[in-house]
């Protein structure tokens, strides 16, 4: 049996009309189901602009919206038409005076078999995003998805959570072989002279090192007000190892999740086996120096 | 006052005669320092082949000395006439029939100031290092070195302990600045085909990111019996910059610690400020499925 998936990743530019842009991430994801794609990945918040870089603004707060709800039912919709694993992201209205940035996953039934709230919420200039969300509640569960058939244990967690070490971890001890990332991440407008992009970058590739998983980040692109988001849209496989990776602008990343070299490189370098967990403590703890 | 130090690597190739190989280490030392080095940085167990690559030979246990014993007193007279802080490696007897692959730090007085005992021990076609060292007991302490008068909170991990983000996390939240890793690994005899280097690398770099440190890496090189070891030593800075690295051959390596890259690194990311420390609770299991 194969325990190859071919998977896509949808890297856009986000306009001011919402349904025009989910017009838009719904063609581009029949097109990437048409080159052969089983699961498909969109950007985080992928049906509008990119508004935490506005701090505290109280009218996007009307941007947050239930699940299910009018997003994820196009999801389905979708995901069902084209019989693929559909990985998007929503502004979830949990109820009034309570709102998440969370991953949804629809299956090829169109049912909803994933809801990851994002765990770790930055807020620095460019990137306000304490105002609009909570911390997600929903730990960092893996999905037993299984995109063309072939079984793949994928979490989904977004953008900052993939920059802590933690949440990868905590998915893989929990069985993922897939970790897929929606994010939004561009230019940073306090410090135009830092570029993130190949720390960012980096970061994922370690974390499929450390591992042993398949790490996929999608990104906006384009350039909204004061942010110019980097695109970037990559697949690494788990040596770290770049499989597919688009540029700034506009695309589908097409490329194919190898789950045998997963068991590759546990059996290579069986980091599992060898963790320290009774020294492990210190992680729960805040941190700093006395 | 200056928050730069100039740190080295001694990249070495280890011959069969250990008293040989000592004073090599130690004229390489005086070369880094003479060369303006503050902190010196020498390979995992850098006075004798490395045996591990022979599983369960007992002849072998007999290399293990105290601590203090012979080659830390040849490593604090050495940085007590050079004035600079040594990071070395030693094959430590705690008592008859417990050994533990350790990581030592002498400060320019001479004085022993760090023992960090290897935290993670592996076991794989030519790393077979479950027979000889307990693994470690110390945690991962943070040392607070002053080398050339400048503060460097520093954590002395060796080799395999560098693929588990576990370390550099628990380092970095008890204050290090550094995290310096003596190393010993090269090829695969089992995989002939695998070659790690470039993951080996890479997921270090990611910790660099994912907590705002610089993180150096001193290897061995050379052949010995099945195993070349790649060299590779190098220093990374807080954003997971190689900032200096060497190739494949016996070497120095000459860089410069800049701490307030630290500081602005950790101002761009402040990842210690967001940690979802309420969810790291399954970090401390050992995983996998039900």
């Amino acid at each position: 049996m194969t325990r190859r998936v071919r998977v896509a990743g949808v890297q856009m530019a986000m306009g001011e009309d919402r349904a025009a842009n989910l017009a838009h991430a719904l063609a581009a994801v029949e097109e990437a189901a048409r080159r052969g794609a089983s699961l498909v990945v969109l950007p985080e918040l992928f049906t509008g602009r990119y508004f935490p870089q506005y701090p505290a603004r109280a009218e996007f707060l009307g941007w947050a919206e239930p699940i299910p709800g009018p997003t994820t039912e196009a999801m389905a919709a979708a995901a069902r038409r084209l019989g693929i694993t559909l990985v998007g992201s929503v502004y979830e209205r949990a109820m009034p005076g309570l709102n998440y940035n969370t991953a949804v996953v629809l299956a090829p039934d169109g049912s909803l078999v994933g809801r990851t709230r994002k765990g770790h919420i930055p807020d620095g200039p460019g990137y306000t995003e304490k105002f609009y969300f909570a911390p997600g509640d929903s730990g960092y569960p893996v999905l037993d998805l299984a995109p063309g058939g072939v079984p793949l244990p994928t979490a989904t967690p977004t953008c900052w959570d993939q920059w802590f070490p933690e949440v990868a971890r905590i998915a893989a001890l929990q069985g993922a072989q897939l970790i897929v990332y929606p994010t939004a991440i561009g230019s940073e407008p306090a410090y135009p002279d830092e570029d993130t992009h190949d720390a960012w970058r980096t970061v994922m590739r370690g974390h499929a090192i450390a591992n042993g998983v398949c790490v996929m980040a999608v990104n906006r692109c384009g350039t909204e007000d004061a942010i110019t988001f980097y695109g970037g849209t990559f697949l690494a496989g788990p040596m770290g190892e770049v499989l597919a990776e688009l540029g700034p602008d506009e695309g589908i990343l097409e490329a194919e999740i190898d789950l045998d070299a997963v068991d590759r490189a546990r059996e290579l370098s069986p980091f599992f086996r060898d963790r320290r967990i009774d020294t492990y403590g210190p992680l729960l703890a805040r941190g700093g120096r006395p």
